[in-house]
């Protein structure tokens, strides 16, 4: 485990609400941007039975502020983003994959994309995000 | 309560998350728009404190969905929405007030405001929303 | 006349875009807001006749971008926004209403509301847009 | 020239707005995606000498919908977009590429990236954007 990744955990681990969804940090650096994971369970279902939207964005946008972390330190929030819901989140599990498109000195313009992860394994993509992260203080 | 009220409450209860948040419908009208509450506590939270942004999403795009309702019927789900975040979410609680712009018979476009409830019973805006809404089926 | 509208008015008229299009700045100031206004004509419209989104846009743009002047100072620009078009750009006219939403020492949020002039002056909401302007330099 | 090319630049001729501004569709199709380009000069500029926003934005609008059009035929329009400013628009034209990110039977999901094409050729990132595409009619 990098170091960058062992900080990006310690951040995660610190979010009250991250514990309480599960949310798992797989990657974190520069060259390969951020992934969440978010294992689903029904507690994160809407009534339909699929991931309700909320824990999509709050995925893309944890992504999001991560990815911007990676290029301005940890100490960043999102200002604002915006998300497009492509298809019902389904499957085992969420994955958020953010990279930084753009990198001034004070924010950064990033992008994500969340797949449900299937039974088999495979990704199929599900939404995908465009946000602003600004360094804070 | 209006029988419309009543029917939100139904739906919102079917959420699994909006239950594992705790969030209440306060109000549900095409006259008085959506009012979503969502009371804050240590598990909402993110690093520094604050509401957690996706706490803070998650509520608007429940909001948004529940407006774009008031127009199109229950079967509804987001297509898509923006968010800024303007001041963190403090205080006992956040409230969503969420109005339609314009509706179609298909589709519509709503707006969102969310708020921290102080201590002394004020309100304070912490975030803004825009986003469209689709008939499901 | 205020002394902020003809500042305006001055930063407009160095924007040759602005010239080319023939946009007029109605309304500059902090409490009034910022209106800005664009009489079409054949050269500012789409293949079936409306107003082309890309004026719509240009317009919610600029109105964005003044909005945040009123607070931040003349020197600004859009960092980002979002538009969703409601109705089709119909009429003599189309007007661009922004307001602040929020402003700090840096930033601000905006929002924006176009309408279409019918030919009995009555006006028509067409697009609504928020985002974010931020100070330069 | 593909039949596609040609039918895009058939729309593309139709508009007046693109006209004025001299906008030219360069590639149309599903797989290579869309292709606009504008070259640039002083009535599109803003105040400081940049490409004005509403420019980029009319670029990244139109790039969006003909994007959606390879995935939906051409009568579309756009819903929304939503786009970050980069760096200025510079040099001696404006490149924009979008792709189709998923296609529903009446609405697309496009992202558009729009480049300062510098004196040297080269290109630089200079905004993106993300909307949805809705087949008319």
């Amino acid at each position: 485990m990098t170091d960058m990744l062992a900080m990006g955990r310690r951040v995660l681990a610190m979010q009250g609400f991250s514990q309480l969804l599960g949310t798992e940090l797989i990657a974190y650096g520069l060259e390969e941007g951020v992934v969440l994971r978010l294992a689903l369970r029904d507690e994160l279902r809407q009534q339909n039975g699929f991931a309700h939207g909320g824990v999509i964005s709050y995925l893309a946008d944890n992504a999001l502020t991560f990815a911007g972390g990676t290029s301005l330190g940890p100490a960043v929030l999102t200002s604002e983003y915006k998300i497009n819901y492509l298809r019902p989140g389904v499957g085992t599990a969420l994955l958020a994959r953010a990279t930084v498109i753009y990198a001034g000195k004070t924010s950064a313009t990033c992008r994500c994309d969340v797949f449900s992860v299937l039974d088999d394994g495979s990704e199929k993509l599900c939404a995908t995000a465009q946000g602003t992260i600004a360094k804070v203080g």
